[in-house]
């Protein structure tokens, strides 16, 4: 088999790995293809977290045995009990004369020991076949499991010269339908969603994904005092999306009652000198809960104080084709003086929805 | 000839247009390609301003008689005299059979009277064949031959947080070096450059295009208060590339004098109301002295102030992967407090130099 079809059969295997998006996290998006004679005889990708992983669909769909085959996945079989039996063990079992793996599973309990396992079973073993795009897809995974603390991307949407509001607050809407599409999109993809309070009493925002199909992340709101109203739209609807309100322990106690009569859970942080919320004690306590993945929408003074603790890793910006002048920007003080001094970022993607632009960045090249 | 074939024989007229730029304003660019019995027998394109049109170029070039040939041009010939006779006499005494014209020209001296004469002389006549790109490369020549007054460009590189500086004033170097000689590139191409007094007394630049092959565009200071140094780089080798200081009555006479012995022009305009220039009257000015296009360079001030006036037509935003807070930005007061009231642009054309991305955008739908 030659490299060029083995990419082109991960190729494959990635898009199918991309069906899962938004719906298996904590776990990773995985896809698999098997190859046999000439033809794709089975095909499966993880679709939900705690059902199958994708080899197993993939196995389970073969349209014959999977004897002296060739198993495409994009991530490496993993090799423990989780909420599922090992993969390896069962890849094992169907005899494929040869695994292509996309990338090794970050995964401390798994790292390697999959494809050993394989190699141990006279499996003939390939691995980093477009690996940079294996991993890509789940950026937010590896970064997850190797740091127990969730993937942080920031999102905002600008005009042209750089402002997420006028001088009065006004920003409905700087965007065009088609970018907050994406946006809702954006949600169903994460497993939490940020605002500051400030963001909740000038919007009041439902936080859903109720534009596209998708499930709602559990809606954050840093609100360090518990200013937020009872009325508030986020705190409705508890059974269909949930609410987590962080504050600190200066919160009036008999408001965090009144919350949980909602159905609205309250989490409480020390705060810093200055009186907010220690971000990076919020940040571990998420991984602790299993959020992979968190969308920081906002405000300026949420976005600020991740940038300046150098928190975040993906920076989502949509550029609308406006200009308005003197009002608020996005990135308030960061004490950069010198331009050589400026946070670097890598523009990954750059593309146009509706008529506005949208720049898809990094903080840090992880991979 | 079919119409695609038209399409290609003057998208191939459009290319040789285009090699003038920067060279023939306040002339059009124009190319013009000959075809006949299967193959092009000549191409010629206006080179410089003063010398012979594109027609007559591409006429001299032709390697066989032009009798029954298709003659393809970029824009209406001219039946007029200028510096050159008119190019519409020398096509009809070249017998062409056909003539396929990109768009009509938009000099009142022209406007169709050069289609009319070659139908009068019994020679096909097509136009409308690729227009908007034919009317889409000589805009500038477009506003100014119907207004008397420059094409407007607006040009800043910013950080993704939308600063052209930090809060100290430093910008150097927001923008990577294939940037920078893009934007040596743009100065080429227009007729004059305009900064503010500001800019001088901050970074005092050379605003030449020593990065790039081109011609130096006249250099223009916007200084109500006649504040420059007599030191500035602007004031020295006049003999090289022109400079002209826009100021007001107030200023000091003596200080014009000393300027006039550097070789530095002095531009006397009325103040408004605040004491700024105003800056209708200097684009009408400058219009007057065939000053087509202009590229504004900044600073915010005069950024801001041609916006308010409504004087802008074309927008060039290079957008560096950088992230500093609080600082600078591009833009300042245009009392725009309803995001429904934001000036809307059209993003025309988008695009990565270097490391950074340049949004090419178009205030007012010229075409």
């Amino acid at each position: 088999m030659s490299v060029l079809n083995d990419e082109a059969f991960m190729k494959r295997a990635l898009r199918l790995a991309k069906r899962g998006e938004g719906w298996v996290s904590p776990n990773p998006m995985v896809g698999a293809v098997i190859f046999k004679n000439g033809k794709i005889i089975g095909e499966g990708y993880h679709r939900k977290f705690g059902q199958a992983h994708a080899e197993i669909n993939a196995l389970n769909n073969a349209a014959e045995s999977v004897e002296g085959s060739t198993i495409y996945v994009t991530l490496e079989p993993c090799s423990h009990y989780g909420k599922t039996p090992p993969c390896v063990d069962r890849i094992i079992a169907s005899r494929p004369e040869r695994v292509v793996i996309g990338t090794t599973d970050p995964n401390p309990l798994v790292a390697g020991q999959g494809i050993e396992a394989l190699k141990n079973h006279g499996i003939q073993v390939a691995t980093g076949v477009l690996e940079t795009e294996c991993k890509e897809i789940n950026e937010s995974f590896f970064k997850f499991i190797q740091s127990r603390s969730p993937f942080v991307t920031l999102k905002f949407a600008q005009t042209l010269d750089g402002r997420i509001a006028t001088s009065t607050g006004h920003s409905r809407w700087i965007s065009s339908p088609p970018s907050r599409r994406f946006a809702h999109r954006l949600r169903h993809i994460h497993d939490a969603i940020l605002v500051g309070i400030g963001t909740i009493l000038s919007d009041d925002p439902e936080l859903t994904v109720r534009l596209v199909r998708g499930k709602n992340p559990l809606r954050i709101v840093l609100d360090s005092q518990l200013r937020i109203p009872l009325t508030s739209r986020i705190l409705q609807d508890q059974d269909q999306s949930k609410t987590l309100i962080v504050t600190t322990d200066n919160s009036e106690k008999e408001k965090i009652l009144k919350l949980k009569d909602l159905g609205v859970d309250t989490l409480i942080l020390p705060a810093n000198q200055s009186g907010n919320i220690d971000l990076n004690l919020l940040l571990q306590e998420l991984g602790n809960r299993n959020i992979a993945s968190l969308l920081v929408e906002g405000g300026s003074g949420v976005l600020t104080a991740l940038l300046a603790a150098n928190l975040a890793d993906r920076l989502i910006t949509v550029i609308a084709p406006k200009i308005t002048g003197k009002g608020i920007e996005a990135v308030g003080q960061l004490n950069i003086t010198n331009m050589e001094n400026a946070i670097g970022l890598i523009f990954r993607k750059i593309f146009r929805k509706g008529n506005d632009l949208i720049i898809d960045s990094r903080l840090n090249k992880l991979f």
